[in-house]
């Protein structure tokens, strides 16, 4: 299952407002996969949803797969984002901040509104598990790409 | 760093409400981990805390791992629950319902109120990120343990 986008995988996902009955389990082929755009991204990168949100279950979640030097353009969450790596290592950074290396293990936290880039570094993979909930404004805002000077520096 | 309790962990590790400023990075050494208490599991457990509710995010997760013959007492979660299997194979069963399989790559979702029970096969061990959020009553509240007539059955 292929999604042109997100948002549309999302929507899709997401079952109608009210209690579910009964626990359900998907297997990874159940669920939808996309290419991380590059509108929003540079470089190879693969989403791989786990869970749209689930009235009153706030959460979403994606397994994101970077390659070597790829990144994420500059985007900020309204409602929070967590992620936790599971695989490789990669960077990250905060506007106007350092980057900083994030490691399988790791689990940073970006704040609502903040704005920050996230990806491989220029040698190695990471993977890490996202988990966002909706803000006012949605999920994600994105901003501009980072630029090479930015993502070495 | 070790928690008598659950509760008494997230509670500590949750900051104050209203926006942090700036992302944080955690590793797995900075965050707290206990066994699974008796009171709630049957069998050798360990809980390793991924991150706490961060006011407006509402989710909290944790790494659990059940070594085989182990696992929840009866349950269930007031505001739902995510379960993503990150490794092994489980058992999990929905009160009144017939007991499946969880491996790795699969995503079981627990809606609120309902009983079930999750855990290692009496041969393989399991891990799974468990992502709740709270809801009337909390995050989980929990029954019975799971017999072993049940869990074989």
């Amino acid at each position: 299952m292929k999604f042109p986008t997100l948002a549309a995988a999302l929507i899709t996902l997401a079952p109608t407002a009210g209690l579910a009955e009964g626990m359900t389990l998907t297997s990874a082929g159940d669920r939808p996969h996309m290419a991380g755009s590059l509108e929003t991204f540079t470089g190879t990168v693969n989403i791989a949803f786990l869970f749209p949100p689930t009235d009153p279950f706030a959460a979403s979640a994606a397994t994101v797969t970077f390659l070597p030097g790829a990144r994420s353009a500059w985007h900020n969450h309204p409602g929070g984002q967590m992620l936790v790596i599971t695989e490789g290592i990669g960077w990250t950074q905060e506007r106007g901040g350092e980057k900083h290396i994030m490691r399988a293990g790791d689990v940073v936290w970006c704040p609502p509104g903040v704005d920050h880039w996230h990806g491989a570094t220029d040698q190695t993979a990471v993977s890490h598990i996202a988990v966002q909930q909706a803000g006012e404004g949605g999920a994600v805002i994105w901003g501009e790409h980072v630029t090479d000077a930015e993502y070495l520096d």
